[in-house]
């Protein structure tokens, strides 16, 4: 059995640095890097590309809006057409990156309110997955399970991975609880991992409401700043080492 | 006889237009097209990557300083670690825009203080030279005629080529006369005229001193805001045609 | 009888040039100039305060989203804390461009995605308001008429000024006809002259629909890029000047 | 016996924190306030001020060159008339925060490589100066002792304060021993103290070299991230405290 750990790294600007890309590295076996638009800029990128080479994580690009001071968290009014060239800039600009140190780019994932409006808006979600078939047709797109992004990208013919989370609750839809919810996220580490057991070995989860639904999980993420995510993500991988899991990047499109 | 011209062309930025880029492509065989740092941005490099295409000339990458406001043409006290990141950056960024239009990119110049100073500083033409080469060995590399760019590209295996400029004299180094200095500029079209005979037909130039040196021009460039490139550029073309030279783009490396 | 006309000017950033400022001011009583976010800089600034003392013109802040690249015209989501907050700075900018040419700043007039938020939705029209009297209670507040945000200086005790567009319609509640419905936007010359005539003189003006309403306009913009916005503004000021009507700024509040 | 202790602080960006602003301003009397330019934002600027009204430490202004990816610490190339109007730009937007949180704005120190400039080359200290005075001539002007700005300040008639810092050694012509070279920076608390000691007590210190020299100290500077420079800042303070000094804000210009 095998399963996917991803991180959201390389967010760092400048003088300042976020997260906790050096030891999220040794835990996950993807990453998702920022391309200097929500975060991230041409020296960080730079810096985290060769770290992930030498820890051998595989190395996604991680597309956001042009809005370094809102973290491109929040909604941007923008065409979709539009949206479709920040990406293909963000890709290319990370490849080059990729180029210059003799490895190549794996997936896409896009960040923020960009990854949460490609998940229910259609024509941002065609737009997302063209960029993507566009720039390179064998790169993965990552997406929220069961996600209007995953059946875009399927339908222009990209391989898609589903996403899901440890700490977040899901409705019956198999969507995210929406965080202004009561009971949309879990902080309990027991929790946590019964949610964890209950996706990897039995593609399902349990809503809040106690209902089980179906929910395909091929790669876990492990997101927010700093310490935190680092404690889970080694929670949860040591958890799915010691029930024989494989910790694996997913395959490449072939 | 064959001679490419080159114009420096996608500088507008968001509702900011600049320059006359439909009208220099009818005219030159090979276009600098601005990345998003000193200019340009993901939108305008969809749309005149679209339309060099569609009047099949030569895409280069112009990449330069990331101060928008400052236009890239003034010096920013940088490490050539940085140069060297931020071109990998921005050649990625249009080579993803190519792809998206099913071309190829085809050449990297930088752009401003970035090529004047490559132009004299070993150290930093090394660093653009390198950073070229290791996002492609392909590409040509455009620097001015005898300058330290173009040695350092040939250094790491790049095919460089010479740019001259039509109404800039030269020293007698073979460099151009520093602006501060009287007779820097040609204002007299058939001054222009005079040198661009003298560079392509007898390869050298006749230095404001009165001495002739020789001068190697592959290319020759267009640049400056609005009407005075376009005319120039206008101007050279046809004269150069009358007198039977092909205006094509120089090969790709081979 | 008198009136004022107003302009959105000094949005030209760094290199790029945008507008007709230096014609328009030589029409227009009062000028909104742009405080570095959505456009303009801290050049341009000084540049337009300079201009429009000489040409002894009103002068007020026009802050808007920073979103250069999208010109501040796009809805960018936002607190209401975060837009008192930048509204605060950008006028506070202004200010004191305003005081190293002994001059000071009269009126502030939100831009852009933010007017237009502002005009309806009162929680952002009291930030606004809120910001404007925090920094300077004698400040003049330029809003849409009978939109929210003149509800909302009033009610924090500034003096605001309705503004009104001579080249666009109004619903029978008073507001814009939105963009997107027909006869939305007046073009023909005649038209626009007889609804200045209306609200000048008759403080009302016709729906499309033929209805007769009430309509206050103390000052009357005149935006858009370039050339349209000075035609029009000369068209009217000419009009307005032969009927006997004073083109003059609105007093400062006593 | 009196001397003031100040900090750099509000520097942080968006998502971004850097600094240890909080505790800083429990120690320093007054405090230098990035305004958005090579550190800051106008969220944070509102923040800060709020505290530093809360905590009862002097606001300064602590304007830098727009470059935040390098954070105002290295050169970039521009006209002292650029710099006069950045100055002005940045001074104005602190100004309207600190009215909006019923304070006044008490002094201005340049930073980083705007700060080490306006000390050497006396048309940058001019400009600077002048861009203080122009927006308001009671503010006070921090710059190093011993610098051309403080000499700009005098001559227009700003009243300057001299700023020491307690781990940096001096040369013999009372400025800082570069960077490069070896003992330019002192890092045992004890020798530390002894200068501070050295400055207070008797406004002089010991170079390197063994020679001692005289010099000002109105104004101690804590800067650098995070813990050191809080660190330095409390072990200094409880030093000068229990020596009897008072540790106090330099008085407004009367």
């Amino acid at each position: 059995m095998e399963v996917d750990l991803n991180a959201d790294i390389g967010e760092s600007f400048g003088p300042y640095e976020i997260g906790d890309d050096q030891r999220l590295m040794d835990i996950v076996s993807s990453v998702n890097v920022a391309c200097g638009f929500h975060g991230g800029d041409y020296r960080v990128m730079h810096q985290v590309v060769k770290q992930a080479v030498e820890k051998k994580v595989k190395i996604g690009a991680h597309p956001g809006y042009p809005d370094l001071i809102g973290f491109g968290r929040r909604h941007l009014e923008m065409a979709s057409e539009e949206i479709y060239q920040l990406i293909v800039y963000q890709i290319g600009a990370l490849q080059a990156v990729c180029r210059a140190h003799q490895t190549t780019l794996h997936h896409v994932k896009p960040h923020g309110a960009l990854y949460n409006l490609a998940a229910k808006d259609q024509v941002v979600a065609r737009a997302v997955a063209q960029a993507v078939f566009d720039v390179d047709r064998d790169l993965l797109l990552f997406g929220l399970a069961n996600s209007a992004l995953l059946e875009a990208g399927e339908a222009v013919g990209l391989k898609v991975i589903s996403e899901v989370f440890a700490d977040r609750t899901y409705t019956e839809e198999g969507l995210l609880t929406p965080r202004s919810q009561s009971r949309s996220v879990l902080t309990e580490m027991d929790d946590i991992k019964e949610q964890v057991q209950q996706i990897v070995f039995h593609h399902g989860v349990t809503t809040p409401g106690g209902e089980r639904i179906h929910l395909k999980g091929e790669t876990i993420c492990f997101h927010g700043d700093g310490d935190q995510a680092y404690q889970h993500a080694r929670f949860i991988r040591d958890y799915l080492q010691d029930e024989g899991v494989v910790i694996k990047a997913c395959d490449y499109h072939d």
